[in-house]
């Protein structure tokens, strides 16, 4: 969901990709591949548009609202992916809830979602994530905020932070306030945007006993490293549990070296309709919106089959795209390495060994091939006679 | 478009892809990639959906009424794309134009198209194809034949027979007919099934001149090796000019070794109103239907721009992976290499050597972790204490 230029031929939000552009971005999903698969995550492909109503279930109210939908031939409403997790807990949840646990899955590839003109934001953007299902452990969490890390990492964007949360502490802290969902909406606002002088407002008006008064007023302060988890103040077993597993969550993303990278943020209450339980934000430096987002919905698979707890999180692509052009990492090249006149076996070896070869198909002659060789940032020219000429590295486009 | 078992979860035609399944389609979608990328070809992806005006162009009706559309909220139509042809032309047609030639371009991808539920076919299926853009020389014809062979070879499937036809070749021998549109569609329909009894009394009933008479009552028996070419009568210096070119292209396949696999068939007219000259399909044993098909067209790009020839193939995919499952060829598989009940430093150096390391999440007991590796087809597990287990290999799943 990034802002890019109109163009005139194709509706908002699309766009036509090709030469390094199109490169760059398989080379980022290759990597993102590559990395999931040694983690043990195997993939999975969902189709591109299935029942409105299967993609709907638990997919709350805005991204139901964003959801492309059209009509089958046979009447019922069909509507394009809006994400990857809703469909793979659609399958977990019908077809392979019987497996050993763990599954661990990843998907990359297209998700569409409505946004207005004006936002400029793409309405068909690429996700790159990950779930891993059947486990409700510290270890899990851990596993998805390091397997984050690491895919960053894999694919150049070193200089990351990361936001760490737990929709279970906020749940506990605010669950016994007795409010309507207008007031515990206004409240959750207030905490979100660490607005104290809201929340007291909000405190006072509500009649909220002092325990919670006191908690709440503390939440904007729980801001920072692995010390705000001994400063949480906890109105409920519930809520302790919470800490506590944050707390093992960071003790293992230690294990990984990662510790350090983790900001905690209890305030933060970002997609709590859809998480239960740990939720994260990863951002790296000069781009104002997360690179990856992801979080534990024990939930969701229970909506189609048996309950099953899970976490994931999704890579924005074209988010790592604009911030690996400014960093200039992932190289990408569309240049041959040869421009040859003639063709067979010599040209089928090299191509055997790796070597991007094109032929010429045009029979130029020998000035307008060179002229070719050069635009293309070719590394050689094979003549039909056999010669092979270098060109110069500063003539390669 | 292959037919599949139903599945109650999903609208007809598309499908869940997981494990094994998804391994192999991905591990043949890369091997295409990479094949494509050595002959020179770079990606192009154009969007999922556009405006159904762009992708009708030149569709052909058959092809438009099978396109799924939807409404875009501002009121116009949308289409899912339903080949990659049309999208590569477009963004040629209007922003490549300029550039040098030939251009390369290869795509890979989920295309749709609605068709009915009897006929037991995907809706969405993918392709995976090139498009060689602004040459018409025999030189590029044989190189779409020969990355067409060689992208099969590679995949696993080397037990092809190709037909080759040329659309220009049946369009200078009516085209002087004056013939009605349904008379016109019954000669072609007689031609394509070889039907001499029908083409005769189609001939003597439409007053067809004795010259033309006898070259439509030849066309049925223009089927076979490169004989056929010397034997196939001309109308016309069009058609000479045809029968010339498939000569220059089988010669040009004779040197890439391949002309031997080739089977003339100057009566196949399949695509006429899309391919203007070469057009080709690709069979291999045992399976009914065409698993690549391609050809000629030079007359789509100037829809959306400047006239600029064209050749192109696709391979359909869920067709290759049909053909490759009864050949036992494309190994790929999501079994880990180990299990490790440890993580840390050790597992992160074997993973970065590019081995498949699962971690224990939950905190199985030595029994059940053994259990787990067997189920998961794992080669070996490392325990917490250092040692590592090698597991048999007749115990692999």
């Amino acid at each position: 969901m990034i802002s890019q230029p109109l163009d005139k031929q194709l509706p908002h939000g699309v766009a036509d990709l090709f030469f390094n552009d199109a490169a760059r971005k398989r080379a980022v999903e290759r990597t993102l591949a590559d990395t999931f698969a040694r983690w043990g995550y195997s993939e999975i492909i969902p189709p591109t548009f299935e029942y409105y109503e299967s993609l709907a279930a638990e997919a709350g109210p805005q991204l139901r609202e964003e959801m492309y939908r059209f009509f089958d031939r046979d009447g019922r409403t069909l509507a394009l992916r809006a994400d990857f997790t809703i469909p793979t807990a659609r399958i977990v949840g019908t077809k392979l809830y019987d497996r050993a646990m763990p599954l661990r899955f990843y998907a990359i590839g297209s998700v569409f979602r409505y946004e207005e003109p004006q936002a400029g934001m793409r309405r068909e953007f690429t996700q790159g994530g990950i779930e891993l299902i059947g486990a409700a452990t510290a270890d899990a969490d851990a596993e998805t905020i390091a397997l984050a890390m690491t895919a960053l990492r894999a694919i150049g964007l070193a200089d990351f932070r990361f936001t760490l949360s737990n929709a279970a502490y906020l749940l506990a802290t605010t669950r016994d306030l007795g409010l309507n969902d207008a007031d515990d909406s206004a409240l959750h606002d207030a905490i979100r945007r660490k607005n104290s002088p809201a929340l007291k407002r909000l405190s006072d008006s509500l009649n909220i006993d002092a325990t919670h008064k006191r908690v709440l007023a503390q939440l904007p302060t729980l801001y920072g490293s692995s010390d705000v988890l001994n400063r949480a103040e906890c109105v409920n077993d519930d809520a302790r549990a919470a800490i506590e597993h944050l707390h093992d969550v960071l003790a293992r993303l230690k294990q990984f070296g990662f510790a350090d990278l983790v900001t905690l943020d209890l305030a933060e209450n970002r997609g709590m309709e859809y998480y239960t339980g740990m939720m994260f934000e990863g951002f790296v430096h000069g781009l104002g919106f997360a690179v990856v987002s992801g979080g534990r919905y024990d939930n969701l698979i229970n909506h189609f089959g048996p309950s099953i707890p899970a976490v994931g999180f999704a890579i924005g692509i074209e988010r790592v795209l604009i911030a690996l052009r400014s960093r200039g990492a992932i190289k990408a090249t569309i240049a041959p390495d040869v421009i040859a006149q003639e063709y067979g076996t010599k040209v089928e070896l090299a191509r055997a060994e790796g070597r991007i070869i094109e032929t010429d198909i045009l029979n130029r002659n020998e000035n307008d091939l060179r002229e070719y060789a050069r635009i293309r940032g070719a590394g050689e020219i094979w003549w039909r006679d056999g010669q092979k000429e270098l060109l110069d590295a500063d003539e390669r486009g």
